[in-house]
């Protein structure tokens, strides 16, 4: 355990991965504002270097120059009690899907793909992520030179923005951002430009689903200019009932106001409406919802193999029950860690057994099993 | 609980078939021969009494007739510690829902419907159980005159025959059966002609049906010219993998010759396929087995509403896991109980609250759940 990363000033690489992915994420604490529907809270900024080709267009060499820059800009500065830095050209695949489940990396970074499907894993790109919280993580050569992203648990947009902010002027200050005084930020695709801000928020909403009603919710989103997406973002499933709500376009609005938007109004009013039908779930439909939260307790504790899917599945229905207060056994913090340690990347690391399907999905029932049998505490 | 029917021969009547139905039935006693397999075999003949109008052709007062005769040389006999007998058409719907769910009377009998649909709820027509073991029931006026069928647990079909051939002589010596020295036992539909008998075991087939061998074991059996049913007899789903093989044509073959091939050849034949495919399922497949077999018990152990295929399905698939020494906890006696137990007539006996589906869902679930839950013996 006791490494080079230890030492002050010395950033952790890739080797401490496994390490840290024994650790809880900050964004799954499951506490916080709200933190009966609300998961989490995101902030995501886009920025380029000044200078620099964007992404579309930089050659390699071009691209190695902005991965060192900016890894050098990033380790400089004083962000975090502790930097995980990764080249995750340098990385193996399962390194960077552990780094993708914990949604410190997009998909598109670990494969090292730009939009369209240009690149492969050699392409030069990295990572820096905020010990031992992962409060933050800076993604270098993404579709942008640089995008900065800071979690909370909870709805909690304001502080995760400042978060995000605070290290985009540290950054700023050493790197020098392309910025236009017409359009704001300049980012590689112009549903970014202007603040470059992305603002979202993970909701767990098995009531609305479970009613029927999330069809609605989502339209209504939609039709406020905000992108529903699944537990992974773009192109993933809703597995489990967990929705990311986040705004679409950034150019031609504050900030602020967007931000103020989503935590004051589009989010608390989704929370009521979940609620809402939580209420109607336990006083008016009890004997039914009893009947699934104890269904999909009874699997989690039966099963002998797993998919990723129902584990999902099962371990959202079992949140609601406890928060319904009809589950006593079993402790929501338990839950909250098991979403990430069902996953593949984080199941290979932390079960001995062969690497394939089937295996994983004997060894994932097994750990779902061990940790719901348990009392809670244990 | 003391009345009439406990006073020496006073028959039981209608009012006494839920204290009836409190007990076990000795078809379902999971016991006998073979009895991992084979849960119970039942020889059932078909007689009408000589000189008078077969059911087709017999108006109401003919089958009056026939009702009395029969009631009267049935209670006459000396067939059993205790005689139960029922007026059907002077009996509740649920009463007689109750003699089908123990199999001791047929759907139709119960509706009093004749092949093709004549007939009403009204029609004259009975049964006697013999009690207290219901190892016997003879239906006066359903497709015949008289069926006589007697039950045991487990592969007993010589015994099971010997049984109903006893009962057969001392009706026959007091009715009279029409019988003709080139066709045998007269029935009203030609394929009962002959010996009027009909062999048929219950088999438990969990294995063969999930090893997908269980088409190929129905279209052998029927290519020997076997019908393969469901739990509750013709037209019946094959709910919770219990299927129902019986000779389908009677005229031509001796009796013994049927019995010594379904008792010796066909029926060891099945078993020994169904315990093949166990031991595939238990030593090639054993986690996908562990995991059906949990899941199982886990649903019927979580479930807070269950239909009765539900409830089947697991109690079949539990049943399967305690047989192949995965399941610990649970009694086989409590699984073959739940059979009858779980069904509509039978929970509305035992159940105090509303008869509605949602309801029954309701109790079913609890009674399951409850008795699963308990340990062993409680």
């Amino acid at each position: 355990m006791n490494s080079g990363g230890d030492q002050p000033g010395t950033p952790w690489d890739a080797t401490h991965i496994t390490e840290m992915c024994a650790r809880r994420a900050e964004w799954l604490r499951g506490e916080g504002h709200s933190a009966d529907v609300v998961m989490s809270s995101r902030v995501r900024l886009a920025r380029n270097l000044d200078g620099m080709m964007f992404m579309p267009k930089a050659d390699r060499a071009q691209r190695e120059r902005v991965l060192e820059r900016c890894r050098a800009a990033i380790l400089e500065s004083d962000l975090a009690p502790r930097m995980l830095w990764v080249d995750l050209h340098e990385t193996g695949k399962a390194e960077r899907l552990l780094l993708v489940e914990r949604q410190l990396i997009s998909r598109s970074l670990a494969r090292g793909k730009q939009p369209g499907g240009a690149g492969s894993k050699d392409e030069p790109r990295g990572v820096a992520v905020g010990l031992p919280d992962e409060q933050f993580s800076i993604m270098v050569n993404e579709e942008d030179h640089v995008r900065i992203q800071a979690m909370r648990s909870g709805l909690c947009l304001a502080e995760a923005a400042e978060h995000a902010s605070a290290i985009d002027d540290q950054l700023d200050r050493r790197l020098g951002y392309a910025f236009n005084d017409r359009f704001g930020y300049l980012t590689a695709c112009p549903t970014n430009l202007g603040t470059g801000a992305r603002f979202s928020v993970m909701l767990h909403l098995p009531a609305l689903k479970l009613t029927s009603e999330i069809d609605k919710v989502k339209h209504a989103a939609e039709d406020m200019g905000l992108a529903v997406r699944g537990f992974y973002g773009e192109g993933s499933e809703a597995f489990g009932d967990f929705y990311q709500i986040s705004n679409q376009v950034t150019l031609g609005r504050s900030e602020s106001d967007l931000l103020a938007t989503m935590q004051r109004e589009i989010v608390p009013k989704v929370v009521e409406y979940e609620r809402r039908a939580r209420d109607v779930m336990l006083n008016s439909r009890r004997r039914s919802t009893e009947d699934k939260v104890f269904r999909g307790l009874g699997l989690l504790r039966a099963a002998r193999l797993l998919s990723v899917e129902e584990a999902m599945n099962g371990l959202s229905i079992v949140r609601l029950g406890v928060q319904l207060g009809l589950v006593h056994d079993v402790d929501l913090e338990a839950i909250t860690r098991l979403i990430l340690r069902i996953q593949n990347a984080h199941l290979d690391v932390t079960s001995p057994g062969p690497k394939n399907p089937a295996a994983r999905s004997g060894a994932r029932a097994d750990l779902v099993r061990r940790t719901l049998s348990a009392t809670p505490g244990e």
